[in-house]
């Protein structure tokens, strides 16, 4: 076991339950006689460049057990994604501060980060264990069942479905709502969670996994409309036509880009008034309504899953047990090993780090436009507990009598 | 007392306890003995002109007390505005299906269509009671404490606040969102009930209540930008300019009206962009972001305020209770007499009907961007019990080592 001072970061976009993670890792790590101080970094590895630590070593479990329910990044976020020269001044840093475990909470990017860490790390032979525990409402990292905040996040859009559902059959129309997910549909497709009765939507789903062509778009719209008389629809931000070109850009003029080459997808209503002018346009639908969720759906308070915050608690304690016990570097993931329940491996980081996991062809209907009942099965669980429920009335019509 | 059957039905925009209001009519009207059968109109007055009911008796207590619970509203809901052609229509069927009392729940319109079909009644020499019972999450019904369906709304936009600002806060930025509420701002001044610390979002409240100048606009993001480093800012949909148009007009080139000649202003997310385009282009700052809360923020399921539920219910069963004692038709108004409690009182349609309330100037403060704290005393109550609440860390800053 490395003695020194411990370092916790979070980065990439927040989820309702990242502080539970963060809290795991402090309150785990203080119970280690080789542990000085437990820093955190404020804005992520920003923060470790600018200096910018906070001593958690200071803070009352009482307000960290608050902190760990209240949504969001507690310690601040970054986008930043660290090259071998920025990881050099992250060295410098950590040195001076002799800091030497590091944690770092996120999703894709900041896996990647954290393998470069570590592989500067070892480059520069700086003693220092480096881990990296996992986070994202897209549930696209590989090797793991799923990952923490998808659940919350999930329910969120499950939730918000049951609503708008019920919503769109007391005021009939095509509604349709934009949902978070740049390559993985596993967001949207929460939304199927959201039904209730067969006649119920989202009648119709559509994730970056399969190619999004405008014309069947409005071809299974009009199918669901005629049949019910109202169309629901969930559409992944992501959708893209079959050259992998995001739907949203064909028509948004400015192309505003992240420091990892992501185009800006979020904070902005511009796929779901296209879509709905197509709708209204091509098909002569005159009730058109169109949502985008937007930050809501990572960051929503009083919308949680308890299994989500259990499990976002024990990634961040296990990472801690694993650099301490297991002395070596790696990415936490979640194993799924009953109906429900799970354990935790630790992974080499290049496993993990920088890559793409996406809905798995089991999970989508042969439609295309729906899912399987085994993910639904495989959802379900995640949601939690105390899940809502919606009821409608009994169809006990009354003869007419006037008939005209 | 008049002998014959009950009629309910819902109109307007559905909220998270109509429901409640549908039930509570329901049920007190079976305890009297006059009343035969209690139907219920689908999808409002367009079900009437249909003849298509639906026979409540015949529904279990059981199942119409899960209905109360589920939001949005169960009958169906219509945008229809009858005039006195319409109402002959209406009295026609009535008068075969032996109707006596007519509840017609909803807000600024649906109580207009009220006051016409009783004054269609009288003309037409029908007895008829008819009881308006209020219902608007946009809170802008005259002689009204407040209307059912509004605090469930804003516990929703008070949440979503909440959350949006401890992501605002994690990658920080311009944050927009833009708030339902055409003619009066309370539902996005409610976005003020989701502050706790003083440096926390929303720091800018636009209401239609005051004037929008896009130039003022930039300048208060830009002062609070300065100020906080980031920004949070709520926008009603209906904000205009000194002649009364609406902001959206400006930049929608479709500007689709429903029958009662209002432009569409939800359902879309123009606004939200625009206005993020004026930030990023004459401000220079990069991170904007704009949602539009939509539809969400009127139908989500699991995020209820129980008074809201409590008081939605009681304006059902004292609309029935009038109609049986006092025998004369009337709006259900909603008056508080303590902090917090409330009572009930018919007052004559013509004095509710088709009128608009707005915020009261004494709940706006005077910068025209924040609200006052009489009205965090007046909303506070109403978004009940069990409301959520954000913890962040303390500022143990950790001194600088390199100072680079």
């Amino acid at each position: 076991m490395l003695h020194g001072k411990v370092l916790v970061a979070q980065g990439g976009g927040p989820t309702a339950v990242i502080n539970q993670s963060m809290v795991g890792a402090v309150l785990e790590s203080r119970k280690f006689r080789n542990v000085d101080l437990v820093y955190g970094a404020h804005h992520g590895v920003r923060g470790i460049i600018n200096e910018d630590f906070l001593d958690l070593t200071q803070e009352t479990s009482h307000n960290l057990e608050m902190v760990a329910q209240t949504p969001s990044s507690a310690l601040g976020s970054t986008r930043d994604k660290p090259d071998r020269k920025y990881c050099h001044e992250i060295f410098e840093v950590l040195r001076a501060h002799g800091i030497a475990y590091f944690f770092y909470i996120g999703g894709n990017d900041s896996s990647d980060t954290v393998r470069i860490v570590s592989e500067e790390a070892k480059a520069a032979d700086y003693p220092l264990r480096c881990i990296h525990i996992p986070k994202t409402i897209d549930n696209d990292l590989v090797l793991n069942d799923h990952t923490p905040g998808f659940p919350s996040a999930a329910r969120f859009v499950a939730q918000a479905f049951m609503g708008v559902n019920l919503d769109n059959a007391a005021l009939r129309g095509v509604y349709l709502a934009v949902v978070m997910g740049r390559h993985a549909g596993f967001l949207t497709a929460a939304s199927a969670l959201g039904k209730k009765f067969p006649e119920d939507g989202p009648h119709l789903i559509y994730i970056p996994e399969r190619t999004f062509r405008v014309e069947s778009f409005l071809a299974d719209v009009k199918a669901a409309y005629d049949k019910h008389g109202r169309c629901v629809v969930a559409i992944s931000e992501g959708v893209h036509d079959e050259k992998g070109t995001p739907i949203v850009t064909t028509l948004s003029k400015a192309t505003e880009k992240d420091a990892h080459g992501n185009i800006q997808l979020s904070g902005t209503g511009a796929l779901s008034d296209l879509l709905c002018e197509e709708v209204k346009g091509k098909l002569g639908i005159k009730r058109v309504r169109g949502d985008t969720f937007g930050y809501l759906q990572r960051s929503f308070i009083g919308c949680v899953s308890d299994v989500d915050q259990r499990e976002a608690r024990e990634v961040g304690e296990k990472a801690v047990q694993f650099a301490m016990w297991g002395d070596q570097d790696g990415s936490v993931t979640i194993q799924r090993t009953g109906f429900y329940s799970v354990d935790y491996k630790l992974l080499p980081l290049a496993s993990v780090a920088g890559k793409t996991r996406v809905m798995e062809d089991h999970f989508i209907a042969e439609s295309g436009t729906d899912v399987t009942d085994a993910f639904r099965m495989y959802l379900r669980p995640l949601l939690g507990s105390g899940m809502p429920d919606a009821f409608r009335l009994r169809l006990n019509s009354v003869p007419r009598i006037l008939k005209k």
